[in-house]
């Protein structure tokens, strides 16, 4: 019989140990975060009926759909983000749920797209919302969420920028560019990458403004320095417009509402240059960059919606959310060596080399397990060497060594496998106390 | 514009936060527990090459496969198991990843199955499997896995049933019915649902067997009591069948190792009537029951099987795995009222009734959940009654009521919800060691 050759799509990926358990880590973690203000989980299918997900679609997403009719002659399609299935279920739910709805959704999306360094055609989104209120108090929780999500990961030093679209709708409707809000906000979207000028002459090019129109917009670039700055300059720059200065006092409620809630002052930058250029959002906005890799965008981004699910209900349905990006946040992980690359979730390793005592290691292990300590039988009697080897090579913390002698003698050898190092503590299977001190104190 | 529909696809459904929160939690238990004996998380693509999934494949798999072309033109499928997928995982990484290799994996798949009561389109499946070694210590820990993992789930009365299928084999063996233990082995796992006699008859029918030989193999239900009963009578059933006599043997071996494990000897049955009718298994084989609800069937099976990959490669990899039924479980700890119907995920809610003291809540919120106490505060300044009923609705465990007057005294009233009581706690935003007590001790 010839073989049938192992491999993957063009595109998609597997997951080893060593790449998986920081992954799975990570969602653990922002689950926690998110339940601990009170957002429950929810799932919806892989599969939706296909008129759910292309009706709101772009020709983009449309292109990008893995679409198909299934067995049951129904065209369906896999979904490409957390938010259109998202609209679906709070359509088809809410009366039920009741609002204010809190939920988050970690969960794969597939896009078509032509793979490229970083991007797969599988990958994982990390959604959380809260629905049905237009409440201030909403806004400042999703900004205390986004830092303590960040900071639960272990990363101290990033910025979350804030900004409110009310201000920059406001401006453009008194200088007379509503009706090109939307290539002119684009446009806007790249001033930090490409700077001043060229965002000028792409807004000339994409909107058809003139330059000294364009000049007025990125008059907001001007307003920068400390959040207090910002918020003195702006009235200046605002002039009259009711909008936009009702749009800046509610971005000055956030702020201090996030402060209130512990946010650290530096950790917030009122940035009213970002623009987040999707039609969808119409109240705060907000990124998330690491101080560290600035350059590799933002890594925790979302912001206030008017209208969640228009397409499928009348219901009139506000809400805000924000997205963490898991793969680019686990590649910034990477970059600053902040990853193990251990390929065992567990610290402890028996290695099992004097078979008579077989009943002895499961013992040992059970009675560690017990007291919360991970902990692997190694499954043969090899050689101790070859199993050291293993341990080794696995990212294992402890090896506990126990032959025929230690047994009587009632000890392990505990060897601390990264610094080469070993002492014997006393253990009887009626008495692991000692040995579980050693193991959980550092 | 018209609306579309909101709905999902025939046999998908939707969770809500009260589905989802426990099964959410079941499966970070499953992860806990599978990572304290050192298997490690792996995951794969969704979509594979189809002749990946079909190589393997019964007529049956093939017809409830997902299949489609994609953009590329490209045969592809979605899985419909575990199994296939980690054989061509190994097949593709097994040198890299070195033996033992111990994983587990859980992931939704995918059948087009015609649904039925409590049957989906999509289902997630929860495996563990150590591969690339015949050690009986491995099929020692596997059982050990089982017992940690149900336990851990908060179910006391269970059983695992354990057999060899060497044992089987062996007998069959020797009663010159070798070449038809498929049709035998199917019609034995009947046993326990249809009887004696009725097994008969389908053996006699499905196997083209004689009613004498199928009393034969049906001796084997005979050999039945307490583990040590049944290791007693088993020489007399085996005669001097070798292959049988040796898997009677490792059955010992194995429930002996268990029980140095920790396992209660009340959670095992020597069953060696249960057959789990895959051609797959060729060792060890395993069921888990719940002794309150034995008719559902198994919650946890699986077993030992000789080649995992061998569509794939020409590596030998034998291993041992189960598979918890997470659908299953989930719809008995209902049916026994072990599950809440909390829509929340965190014990504590805060009303916001006092607009004047917004501050003060999130600062009382931010304080709880820095001591690890999950907190929702309503996000709007709404009657106190209206937002009660919010709370008593979602199933919050406390609600804490605070309006000027208790922050003026520096005191939250703390409401159990559930028993209708309340008593006020002295709470400062620098002091709120008090709170924090009354919230963590019950």
């Amino acid at each position: 019989m010839s073989l049938i050759q192992p491999r993957t799509l063009k595109g998609f990926r597997d997951y080893l140990p060593a790449a998986m358990i920081p992954r799975e880590r990570l969602m653990e973690t922002a689950r926690e975060t998110f339940r601990s203000f009170g957002f429950a989980p929810i799932d919806t299918p892989t599969l939706e009926h296909l008129e759910i997900l292309t009706g709101k679609g772009s020709e983009e997403t449309d292109r990008q759909l893995y679409q198909f009719v299934d067995a049951g002659k129904r065209p369906v399609g896999m979904r490409f983000d957390l938010t259109v299935p998202l609209a679906r279920f709070a359509a088809q739910h809410i009366n039920e749920l009741g609002t204010p709805f809190k939920r988050y959704h970690i969960a794969p999306v597939w896009r078509g797209e032509n793979p490229q360094a970083g991007r797969y055609r599988e990958f994982y989104q990390c959604d959380f919302d809260t629905i049905g209120t237009e409440s201030v108090l909403a806004d400042i929780e999703a900004v205390t969420v986004i830092d303590s999500l960040i900071r639960a990961i272990g990363i101290d030093a990033f910025t979350i920028s804030i900004n409110n679209r009310a201000i920059l709708n406001g401006l453009l409707e008194s200088l007379g560019l509503a009706d090109k809000a939307t290539p002119i906000l684009r446009s806007l979207d790249k001033l930090a990458k490409i700077g001043l000028e060229a965002t000028n002459a792409e807004m000339v090019n994409a909107a058809g403004i003139t330059s000294e129109q364009a000049d007025q917009v990125l008059g907001l670039a001007q307003c920068d320095g400390t959040a207090e700055q910002v918020f003195a300059k702006l009235p200046g720059i605002l002039g009259d417009n009711e909008k936009a200065n009702e749009g800046a006092a509610r971005l000055r409620e956030i702020y201090d509402g996030a402060i209130a809630s512990g946010v650290s002052p530096d950790r917030i930058k009122i940035d009213v240059s970002i623009a987040r250029g999707l039609d969808y959002y119409t109240g705060v906005i907000f990124e998330t960059t690491l101080d560290e890799l600035p350059g590799i965008g933002s890594i925790c981004s979302g912001g206030r919606y008017d209208n969640l699910a228009g397409l499928y209900t009348k219901q009139h349905l506000p809400g805000i959310g924000a997205s963490l990006g898991l793969d680019r946040l686990l590649s910034a992980l990477e970059t600053l060596e902040r990853l193990s690359s251990n390929s065992k979730p567990c610290p402890v390793f028996i290695p099992f080399f004097d078979k008579d005592h077989r009943d002895d290691y499961l013992r040992l292990a059970t009675n560690l397990r017990k007291a919360g300590i991970g902990t692997e039988v190694y499954p043969e009697p090899r050689k101790l060497k070859a199993q050291l080897k293993y341990a080794d090579g696995h990212g294992f913390q402890y090896a506990l060594i126990a032959g025929g002698n230690e047994w009587e003698r009632g000890e392990v050898q505990v060897k601390v496998l990264a610094e080469k190092t070993s002492e014997d503590i006393a253990y009887q299977h009626d008495a692991p106390e000692k040995l579980i001190e050693r193991l959980t104190t550092s």
